[in-house]
């Protein structure tokens, strides 16, 4: 029997409900910001009592699907002011679902300021735990002790905040345990960490001892359906074992990216960044190599996950120095800052694990800094004092620690990639037409994961369109409800290559969904569900004050040219407003 | 022969243009917020190339009618996103009008960041100065040097920004100098001096020698308005000669606001301050009586004014400490932060001026930063050594000096009392309903200078009103359809005083505009310009992506209660919307 758990955090009280009929088929993004929508006043404040945090695991999360333990954390963002999804890979959800934990609800604020608590989920119930002893702890502190505390790895999944969170910063991120117990994974975008922390929430420890495991309707179903998805998964080119994502992780893009002129360098001035090469996923891979004397394929941030993408970096004495460094991370703590150092970028990269902090607007605030003269663009070492400004919690490091808008404003620099006040990702908008328009239309502010148009744009996959082309409305539509749709099942939105180049994969994950609620859905139910989410979003973001006005680029995107291609954004606004209407 | 005077920052060149027939009889905000509409993208970044700023006189201004000497500075506010006016009363002013400049456009931005420059005006000409020598530099030093360079008292009218405008700090002013050409008087709202910052525009002397004057279509009615209007001003009891104002200042409503338990204290935290007595008119008197051996009354703050309202405090030697302290400065810079030391506040006071900030939205960021633990609540001196972080551009005073929302954002502090993130001023708006209206539905943030309904609410002026009921529509309607006239004749607000009690005096102000312009305006002519300059304000915040969302109060005034009346805000959202419809 599924239920919700409910967490109120002035009366530290956590009790369970039943899940009422209409979220019983909703999972992931669909329930969390069901439930916002619900509850949460869309005019409230981000980091006051009216808002609420909510976790939930996808539709499939927890059975034997493959790559399906996302989380998704949902609220009202204190980054941009509109509804937030973000969501990560992470055991944690697995051990919420077999323990029939449709969402957990946290609301409320301690009357008691400055201090913070944990909770602790185990089969047989839900206790409130001090959190004093970890209070103003970095992650990679705080995650072993926890496991020491309460149970170690495989047994126990942690979700924590760092010091960021503490100190609500609106780049503060929501951290989970990987395989290996450490704080890695990242529900980053939004500030959700800000919120959490708002709520003196600082971790919650999930023991999934005995769980019951997931209900199953229809077993052949399922069966027959993650028998689809698996053979699609293991045979594409980007999702196989030792394929692309495997060898090299999400880092891959960094050649492909710069090769198309897109990789914006020095915040967003260039699509090129001369020092690519040398913070590629092919340097990435020899580097490794070259240290540990052997070649370093990548692992599985979650079990049951077939991609295994996520990379570990290695010091010159082969230890271990960070896990993972995405491409969107290398990006934005190297490129964007002119950064062509791995050793520097996997520092800021730890820093960000340890401190509890999105990398993407974190990178963005540090290369509006960088704009400013705070520091300068490629100087490594500087950005490393920048982030421990943070860490520290000093007036300079709240300013970075607020995002890349926050750090424009106080150092009056008008050049900041930004929509509703959430930095852009590694895809320069300029140069790649359609992941421009999903950041404008985007509910999330700029979010490439809101619809990752770069497959068909760029990658090849479900054919090939033109990067400069700018009537891409339908595309940028289509691929926003997809999306909306896969963040709701649970899984990785990395699947998507693989399900979109091979039709059978598709089908497959929507026999896994059937198979698990007992529904009927057909392919034009993947648009229909995710229409209705994102449209439910939408009403949330205008009740909040949000118009098309803030479904555009910044200004200087329409006046300064990027090499190499020499492009300014020139999509018609009438495009914008024709993808969601 | 009027005209208008285009400056264009980039190619460093003044021309004067003829004035359009549509802008023949529009003054102040009425022509400043008609060029914005018509020139300045309501999109456009407000520190980017494409906002203006516009300085203009009133209607008459420049003429012999008493107490107009405003001078009006519009453009898009870099602290509230929205189109702004503000005026202050200056020389400067008077000076633009008698040499027929309806207006100055300040357009576009140097190619060489952080090099400024001035503009020097005369009747021959107009020529760029290098700003080398004074930039970096506080206006107690700038404005003597200017005047030892450009001539002297009361020849040259000046308006300058201080280094919180070179640092484009949206709590920036522009300030201008009084009758002893001390840098005191500010459009200190919205931060317009960090647009002039952005625009490399470090001053502008404006020399009034051999000014053919203002052209008077109806000499004759001109004589009878100004007349009627003097006879007003020197006989009501606020406005006279030793009145209220004369005697006290605009401070006088220390005492007066704290009785109505509306003198927002501590944040907003409580109705009234148990140090007022200290810091109110009757001390701040009592203290130069003291210190001087003698009754000090105040002094006009520009030539022709009978109110003569600006006060100067002085230091226990009997030197001059700042001039001059406005009732809302002392609020601000006192009560707000729990201050009670005139001498403390002068200190604030003078920073501010010599800054060049705007006092009420620095007393917002002090008293919001005093909310986060940086200073304590009541620490003048600590309060004064964040004025001078401010002044150095430190990562903190660049917290401080973009306001109080954004020092909110930065420490996580969600008790900011602002709208559309400017700060609200010295009337709590839980006390006084009408007022909080204002602030919600205002085309430029929270701002009391947009429909100064305390005069019936508190003051008993134009009859009184109680200040709890919540059905004030109407009434601030009205009040704001009669500033927005008012702001365009030239008149300073304080005039409202004299001639909403006396209706003789209104006369005389609709026969001067009709004198100078030769039109035939009627009283009914007041509320229709009015809501023609309203309407078009919001229709430029409303493409600028505002709605009803962003005319509200921040949630924490309808939870929390005010001491001592105990009211929260209760004005039901369908009266605020029905205000401006």
């Amino acid at each position: 029997m599924q239920k919700i758990l409910r967490v109120d955090m002035t009366e530290r009280r956590a009790a369970y409900e039943d899940v009422p009929e209409k979220y019983r088929q909703l999972g992931g993004r669909w329930l969390t910001s069901s439930i916002v929508c619900d509850e949460v006043p869309a005019m409230c404040h981000p980091l006051g009592p009216n808002n609420k945090v909510v976790f939930a695991p996808g539709i499939v999360t927890g059975t034997a699907s493959p790559t399906s333990s996302r989380i998704s954390v949902g609220g009202k963002s204190p980054l941009t002011g509109t509804i937030k999804e973000s969501n990560a890979g992470a055991a944690f959800s697995q051990k919420l679902a077999r323990l029939g934990i449709k969402a957990i609800v946290v609301e409320e604020q301690p009357k008691e300021t400055g201090k913070f608590w944990g909770l602790r989920i185990t089969k047989d119930g839900v206790t409130f735990e001090p959190a004093d002893g970890w209070t103003g702890k970095g992650l990679s502190e705080v995650f072993p002790d926890l496991y020491q505390q309460y149970g170690g790895m495989p047994k126990v999944g942690i979700m924590g905040i760092g010091v960021a969170g503490e100190m609500r910063m609106a780049a503060a991120g929501v951290c989970f345990n990987d395989l290996k117990g450490r704080p890695s994974r990242y529900s980053g975008r939004g500030g959700m960490g800000a919120v959490l922390g708002s709520k003196g929430l600082k971790f919650i420890v999930v023991d999934g001892t005995d769980a019951p495991g997931v209900e199953i309707a229809n077993k052949e179903l399922f069966d027959q359906g993650r028998n689809k998805l698996v053979e699609a998964l293991r045979s594409h080119d980007l999702t196989k074992p030792k394929g692309a994502l495997n060898t090299y992780g999400s880092i891959v893009l960094v050649k492909i990216i710069n090769e198309a002129g897109a990789l914006p360098t020095r915040n967003f001035r260039e699509g090129r960044f001369k020092g690519a090469t040398k913070i590629a996923g092919e340097a990435f891979f020899e580097g490794n190599k070259e240290r540990l004397g052997k070649e370093v394929y990548n692992h599985a941030c979650s079990p049951g996950c077939i991609i295994q993408c996520s990379n570990t970096w290695h010091r010159p004495d082969g230890t271990e120095h960070t896990s993972c460094i995405e491409y969107e991370s290398a990006w934005a703590l190297g490129a964007n800052c002119e950064v062509d150092n791995l050793d520097d970028i996997a520092e800021l990269n730890q820093l960000c694990n340890d401190y509890g902090l999105d990398t993407i607007e974190i990178g963005g605030s540090l290369a509006v800094a960088m704009e400013s003269g705070v520091a300068s663009f490629g100087d490594g070492k500087r950005a490393i004092e920048l982030l421990h400004e943070i860490g520290k919690g000093t007036p300079l490091g709240r300013i970075l620690g607020n995002g890349a808008l926050a750090t424009g404003k106080a150092f009056g620099v008008i050049r900041v990639p930004h929509v509703k006040g959430q930095t852009m990702s590694a895809y320069d908008p300029r140069a790649i037409k359609g992941i421009g328009m999903t950041y404008a239309v985007s509910t999330m502010g700029a979010d490439h994961t809101s619809g990752y148009t770069i497959a068909p744009e760029i990658l090849g996959v479900s054919g090939k369109v033109d990067q400069f082309d700018v009537n891409k409305a339908d595309l940028v539509r289509t691929f926003q409800y997809a999306t909306a749709f896969i963040d709701s099942t649970g899984h990785c939105l990395f699947i998507t290559f693989a399900i979109l180049d091979i039709p059978q994969g598709f089908e497959g994950v929507m026999e896994e969904c059937n198979g698990v609620l007992g529904t009927q859905w057909t392919m034009d139910d993947v648009g229909k569900i995710g229409e209705k989410i994102i449209n439910m979003e939408r009403t949330f973001n205008k009740t909040a004050g949000f118009t098309e006005a803030h479904d555009r680029l910044p200004e200087f995107m329409r006046h300064e040219s990027l090499p190499p291609h020499n492009v300014v954004w020139d999509v018609p606004d009438e495009q914008l407003d024709k993808v969601l209407g």
